[in-house]
């Protein structure tokens, strides 16, 4: 199941000079899958990232921050699916080393010059015969059209592929962003199991293009939400390979800078709902604006708590305007001051908004048929106004079916 | 569905001396099921509560604490299912007031000795004339051997009724506790959907009463989670009648008041851990025994990230040691400076305990069928060993299901 999630069309999924895609059959967990994906950079490109926070981070994620930081240049991704290599101690870190010598040797690179990415099960280790041995084939299909082979490459649970692709002008110049996503259950920002890659050909200073993988990921992977749990691996990568012609961007104040942004912040995001459209078992996509808070923090914390509760998600997936139990969270976000008399809450689909709670209880204007009709809604914005201040948030989840039971029961079986 | 929990024998339940029962059919929201359920408490009697941390507490709640601040002394307590009165506002508040009105005004008593208490959805408003008409058949059935009706007539999602009776000795007296709780989703502590009611006939003096339902709700019903929802009407209610005869204990020191507290923590538990066996859906009872803290907070924060994680959940659901899912939730539980090297996690059922991770990884030792083993078990303990100090909590939570989905899908319906 997804909720309004097309699969992407090949032709739509722009090249990016300076990228190149290829695909291969590795066998790391299951026979005939292809479950290996190389991504080659042109020389000169450039490479930010953003990382999972949690603790048990995986082997992967703790060779690309070093490889990152060594900033000797990116020339190689490497990404397999079936095993995540997380929680798999010393060994695990020499697997992903491993790898990236393995892809070193293939493209007569320097070894961290290579950025590994795991997904799928945790505490097992990687089959490294197998994972070596599917690599020539993936470098011998490297191709510059080779985003949608990738995109469905990189999916586990996923049930579609998740790809988007843009051209906008900067400074007269044609540039190019096309990313890839993955990741359907385990996501709570800071971040998903989830793995994003997001290549452009503008050339931008690399200052400021870790300021924009920050950003962008703020505003995209890490407003999402299926069942709060923060995944071992998450990574979002934004690459930058400087070959659309247009002048270095490095001035966050430029027009230029505010161009690329906007549109590095829109694909972001769409390919962040994406994940959601597709979490395990949805059947329901919830907006979550989150108004009128003191900051942004406080705002976050009352869209993660109405985001995260099973109760919430539970009733989306009844369409039950079971209101209550949004206001429950609300109340228990962890806001100590919250005077839950001036909140208003909304819920809104098709263009209809309905005002639902005021004054610590019902709308006096609601009707239960009114919410009805918005709750049958595939796509369901829930507003809340908190009355406290000025910031506000968007944010992304969906509902909890017997399908997310059912899949996340199964997965290992 | 529940996990070992059998239905309490009638003539287990002890009177306490000082408290009567009745229980009564309202037609709240549903017919012919008994609703209404009164307690009458002798003169004299001692009451101390604990309740939701939930900014959106609901009408009965903030009536309690008006009338246990106010201190005249509790004399009756009423508490109705089917309706929460909670997300009610100003009409809430006066309900419950007049609830409170109309039991003083049938006992005889003033209202602000009357503590009021609802379950049941949120956002809806009691049918006022019907729960007072109610309330004189519940006086009519006052019984002091009351406390297995009251415990059915308490229940919403519960599908057992859940009451413990204890007799010990102090001082040479028999003193006698005697306790019912519901509840079975919308449950993390601070507290849940949860109702919870012990009286004992011992004599305390009230500001020991008040640290001993502090702690035992600590150690007992904040120490549980069905769902990671905090409702609205969590309420802990500790009656001490003062008619068992013994020396009334007022030194949190003596040895009578840790013969005491040791009782009422146990009983506060075998409660409060009935209700996560009741949990909607659930198949297994998990205990999460969290060791090696550095402080009691951060061993908390730990068994919630595990006791809530759906993932966890449902992998437990599915009896699949999939331990990579338990170390992520460590992982992302907030201890930011947590050296997930040191580490040691454990599966334990039935006399059986397996080292399961360690070393940032998969124990060495593990089997797979060693784990398999203990998860088929109805009953595991999660152990863990942060390694950081000497703090050590244990929390208890159930599974995943089908059914939590199906149970909070057709709540309303």
């Amino acid at each position: 199941m997804s909720v309004n999630l097309k699969p992407p069309k090949p032709a739509s999924l722009h090249p990016v000079p300076g990228v190149r895609l290829g695909v291969a059959e590795a066998g790391i967990r299951k026979a005939n899958r292809k479950d290996v994906t190389l991504i080659e950079l042109a020389a000169g490109s450039r490479v930010a990232g953003v990382f999972t926070t949690n603790r048990f981070c995986a082997a992967p994620v703790q060779v690309c921050k070093a490889h990152l930081a060594a900033a000797e240049g990116i020339r190689a991704l490497v990404i397999n699916t079936g095993i995540a290599n997380a929680g798999t101690g010393e060994l695990g870190l020499a697997n992903s080393k491993q790898t990236c010598d393995a892809v070193a040797a293939l493209l007569g690179a320097s070894p961290s010059s290579v950025l590994p990415f795991s997904t799928g099960v945790i505490l097992e280790h990687l089959p490294m015969d197998r994972l070596i041995a599917g690599l020539p084939a993936a470098r011998q299909n490297l191709r510059d059209d080779g985003w949608f082979d990738a995109a469905h490459a990189i999916m586990t649970t996923d049930t579609i592929a998740k790809a988007v692709s843009r051209q906008i002008e900067i400074g007269g110049a044609t540039v190019t962003l096309t990313g890839m996503s993955k990741g359907a259950g385990m996501i709570k920002p800071n971040m998903a199991t989830m793995l994003g890659f997001l290549a452009t050909d503008a050339a931008i200073s690399q200052p400021l293009l870790e300021t924009l993988v920050e950003e962008a990921a703020g505003l995209s992977f890490n407003s999402i939400t299926i069942d709060g749990d923060t995944s071992t691996n998450d990574s979002f990568i934004l690459i930058a390979t400087g070959r659309a012609g247009n002048a270095e961007i490095s001035d966050a104040a430029s027009a230029d800078y505010q161009a690329l942004r906007s549109a590095v912040v829109e694909v972001s995001i769409e390919l962040a709902q994406a994940i959601v459209r597709d979490g395990e078992g949805a059947t329901k996509f919830m907006t979550l604006a989150i108004e009128g808070g003191g900051s942004r923090e406080e705002c976050r914390k009352v869209g993660y708590a109405i985001g995260h509760s099973p109760l919430v998600k539970t009733a989306f997936f009844a369409s039950d305007p079971n209101l209550g139990r949004i206001l429950a969270a609300i109340g228990y976000a962890g806001i100590d001051d919250l005077d839950v008399s001036k909140i208003r809450v909304w819920l809104a689909a098709d263009g209809e908004e309905v005002l639902v709670a005021e004054e610590g209880g019902r709308a006096s204007s609601y009707l239960e048929e009114a919410g009805s009709r918005v709750m049958k809604s595939p796509e369901i914005t829930v507003r809340v106004d908190l009355a406290r201040g000025q910031s506000a948030v968007r944010m992304w989840t969906c509902d909890f079916s017997y399908d997310y039971v059912k899949i996340n029961a199964d997965y290992r079986s």
